[in-house]
């Protein structure tokens, strides 16, 4: 079906291909990867960005014994094409199935398991480390996009890595993009770089100096010896940056010419210390649709290939929370919202339309965001972070240090809280309800739905201390059930009332739960629900009053249960010694895998099936 | 007593004073902290280095209208003299006392709270952001050291700061050193910057033109006019590092020089967009004492003007640590050791003593060093990451993206556990083991004394999974109570036998219970007492079998309550339908101020008085 495709099972299958070959072997992939994702879903565009560059690594290197470290991961696609796991592409993202990202668990190709961006360089170091202790010889390559070399521990990294010098090749795969366009003034110098005029014409010179010592069909090790001395001597090496941090730095080169990018990896090959190649991709390259638009195929749904995406007619809780944010900066003119590189995933976008100049993109950069969020606050704004949960978890000290021992003022609109689904372990946010749980003067609010979500953001605009709002993933929903007044803290409402059982439940949970009633009901259990709505404070007005009337308290929360919202109820039952039992429903303690988000809940027995089951039991 | 300090009890008061004046000033602001810290104690080195650039900052700028943020803040003490806090010097770090660190409900002069690195640029651009809306004309100073500016929340944001372009000036305060010497290859690289005799070269030229446009004794205004543009057409600007990040580079200047400074500073404020100021300064400058071994003057203990500080004759739980970890890897070629930038504060500087191609100072970098120990370990390596707690919470997304989610083969000696003391709220270690506790596949270990630390790292050595060892800052001590056998998972010790109360403590808390048991038994009363080693893993076992004896079981730990170790104990006790009374002891939801660490432990009701008295209550 596939000419070149169906002949290539292992990166030893690529060696014998010449570029030619190899070109076709890219566009049988580009077709691949298309009608792979348009049936599954997957992110499409950073992988049709990397097919000649991952092609001319795994024919340059010799993967497993030479380690090529994918930043991020999400753009590992065509790797794990070319090191056996075609099939796997058929389950690609699913309960059980292929990974979307590199897996040590999936194969021995993967080095190290990534989700968040930056960490690349820092695995690589260390590898770079105990090979030189070991005294080995493998190759060491990291490859890493413009938008990930940005974040802090890249830099730390880099910084560590101009010191001890040890070999070591990173790729910087720039396609002037993060998920979103990027930002930042590395970002300025680096497009600077690409169209300095200066350089590409000393890059033309060499270009021509090698063409004149190449006569007819040298062999690549030929070539690269002869060339390594020319290309070292002639080649641009303009890059400030990486210069003066000790690397050395070579480029830029055309991400889509595989013979240049073969012969440039053959030459880092034979080069000492660490070396960055900086080469320029598109994302969603051969594919029209993501080369239009490729924040929108970043990841995509199932899809029609020659229709493309379908738009959505459902809203994402995101997009509502962003129009909201407009709604308030309209009537309160200190609002400012920050975004660390997400303003799609978060739903920014809308607000950089309505209002740039209140608006900051500050890169993959959460620490960051976090304390100049705070310096915000600082400066007299009502500054608002939306921010994914598992991503936060990057600005826990800033946090503590930087907003919290001062309480500044300071939302957090905290997406993606909960299990997230197909992206997996790295994506979920099922920690965040701890790590806010553990730090003093922060108040932390979750939602039953998209109303309550609306009251919460409204009181957010007069609160003066630190604030979390965490929602989950997914699209709007109403329960139209309780009441829906003015947030008071530490208010819970009983929102559906029955008898022997207690829920207490946080977030998208209550939802759950009420489900779960549905089901009980058919078989006359009738347990009573509060819709707690706030993580650390007890409405112990309310429970005292109530507590002697039940057998059992159940907490349900979409989060690990270790120090989460459950713990805050053992503790208020312990330290009043009630006479009543508790259970505690959540994630135990483990890593959640990736599958459909409604699988997952059931899985981890949050589902309403599940909790209906556990309900009874009692 | 002193002749200008006297005089001077705010910024305004320097206005008036001519440069000699000034400098007269800067002997007597020497004299008053060397003698004042040696009363105290305090943070030496790094204030005494920074004597003329903060008058200079305070001559030129008009605090707190403008606003001075000073990163890290121990070497904020000059500041505090000029804006009306020398009397606060005799409670310096105090309980109660005056802070070592910038406080804004200390002072207004105190923009920001900082006492963790690398946050000023960041709080500072959040700022300059407000400023821009609220079209404001005051003038945004940070001023950060070399080893700070090298974390990589400082890099974020002047990778931030470079694309939006705000007005900001940062002072890049380099005296070549973190705490200990500074490392990466930002320092290499602003190393030969201070160098390069090329740049020195230029700026002597400028110096000449501009002396020669002076005549006699022209107003400080009239001058930087002049220089204005003579600076801007002709000052070395070679620094490709920031220049390339859209920073604009002044320097190097002398930072004790008055004069350059004042200049240079009035010169800045003339500039648009942001701006980086180098200064070269010298930690210690003025006391031989500190400028010969600025590292060990970084924080004193009171000492002899004359001696300075007295030898310690004990031996601390950090140079005990390094002492084992020497031992270790003598034993064991594969052990590795990791700091990042306190090789004297965790020990570890005798490991880079004796083995210095197995040991890694990553710079402030807490990210990078605990990924870079995880590629370390895929490696074949056994890492060991010397951190304190305080500082560990910058790695709170690593530890579960690259050490936990692929459980590598890592152990984080966690120093500086518990309440600290004298630094207050920021580094005080009492948020460990609720971050670490809910992260799945990390054993946590915390031991009752020394001799079972050893027996911990003992362990660690052929444990394969991520690993976390913590203990207290202060010197070695032996209980000699109990049993010092080999470590196993999950098994907990009864180390004293009593009754009707069942206390369960962790690490120092041990000690503090034993004690409290002492003063306990002249009343009577003789609980029992458990040393619990671990963080998660309960003994099922041993506590199935007593606990139906005791009415009440009794957690005690150095950490804040929520999520900690007593949260474990309390759903054990609610899963398990126990028909017992629990209470925990630990830090309430609040941060912890400074003092001395006993009162502090007093303070929060863990001191053994404390404890002896709340179970005498039960």
């Amino acid at each position: 079906m596939y000419k070149y495709l169906d002949k290539v099972n292992s990166p030893e299958d690529l060696k014998s291909l010449n570029i030619d070959e190899i070109n076709l072997l890219a566009n049988d992939i580009r077709k691949f990867l298309v009608k792979s994702l348009s049936k599954t879903g997957g992110h499409l565009s950073a992988n049709l960005g990397v097919v000649e560059l991952t092609l001319a690594l795994h024919k340059v290197f010799d993967s497993p014994n030479d380690k090529i470290i994918w930043d991020v991961g999400h753009q590992s696609y065509v790797h794990k094409i070319l090191t056996g796991r075609k099939e796997g592409f058929e389950t690609l993202r699913q309960f059980k199935g292929m990974s979307g990202f590199p897996k040590e668990a999936e194969s021995e190709h993967d080095i190290f398991d990534t989700g968040h961006s930056s960490t690349s360089i820092s695995v690589a170091s260390g590898l770079s480390c105990a090979k030189d202790i070991k005294n080995t010889k493998e190759k060491i390559v990291a490859v890493i996009g413009d938008g990930s070399i940005t974040g802090g521990m890249a830099l730390e990294a880099i910084n560590h890595l101009g010191y001890i010098k040890k070999d070591m090749i990173i790729i910087l795969n720039d396609n002037e993009m993060s998920i979103d366009k990027n930002v930042g003034g590395m970002a300025t110098h680096l497009s600077s770089i690409i169209r300095s005029s200066r350089i590409n014409k000393v890059k033309d010179d060499v270009k021509k100096i090698l063409k004149k010592s190449k006569s007819g069909e040298l062999a690549y090790k030929t070539v690269h010896k002869v060339k390594g001395s020319i290309v070292s001597n002639f080649l641009p090496q303009e890059c400030d940056l990486f210069e003066s941090l000790g690397i050395r730095y070579y480029g830029p080169i055309d991400g889509h010419n595989l013979k240049d990018l073969i012969d440039y990896l053959e030459f880092t090959k034979t080069r000492k210390g660490p070396i960055l190649l900086h080469v320029i991709t598109k994302k969603g390259r051969g594919y029209k649709f993501a080369e239009n638009e490729p924040d929108k195929y970043h990841g995509v749904p199932k899809f029609d290939i020659k229709c493309g995406i379908k738009e959505k007619t459902s809203k994402t809780i995101s997009t509502f929370v962003g129009e909201k944010l407009v709604d308030m900066a309209r009537k309160d003119k200190d609002v400012v919202a920050i975004t660390a590189a997400m303003p799609s995933g978060t739903g920014l976008s809308i607000f950089e339309k309505s209002y740039p100049n209140r608006y900051y993109d500050v890169g993959i950069a959460e620490q960051h965001a976090t304390t100049f969020s705070a310096g915000l606050a600082k400066g007299g704004m009502k500054p608002y972070f939306a921010v994914y949960s598992s991503f936060l978890q990057r600005a826990y000290d800033q946090l503590i240090h930087d907003i919290c021992i001062t309480k500044k003022n300071v939302t957090f609109l905290i997406d993606r809280g909960g299990l997230v689904g197909n992206d997996g372990e790295t994506h979920h946010g099922v920690f965040d309800l701890s790590y806010l749980n553990s730090i003093p003067n922060i108040t932390v609010m979750a939602p039953k739905d998209i109303k309550e979500l609306e009251i919460m953001m409204d009181f957010s605009l007069n609160y003066e201390e630190p604030l979390a709002i965490r929602y989950p993933r997914g699209d709007v929903y109403y329960l139209e059930k309780g009441e829906y007044k003015d947030m008071e803290i530490g208010k819970y409402e009983i929102i559906s009332k029955g008898e022997k059982v207690l829920i207490i439940a946080i977030g998208l949970m209550v939802k759950h739960s009420l489900d779960a009633k549905e089901i009980l009901l058919k078989e006359n259990i009738n347990p009573t629900i509060i819709n707690a709505r706030f993580l650390k404070h007890i409405d112990k007005n309310l429970l005292d009053n109530i507590i002697d009337d039940y057998d059992y308290i159940v907490t349900i929360e979409d989060n690990v249960i270790t120090g989460g919202f459950g713990s805050r109820i053992n503790k208020f039952v312990i330290d009043n010694d009630y006479n009543i039992k508790v259970r505690n429903l959540g994630i135990d303690d483990e890593f959640i895998e990736q599958g459909n988000v409604d699988d997952l809940y059931d899985l981890v027995g949050l589902s309403p099936e599940k909790i209906a089951e556990f309900i009874k039991k009692l």
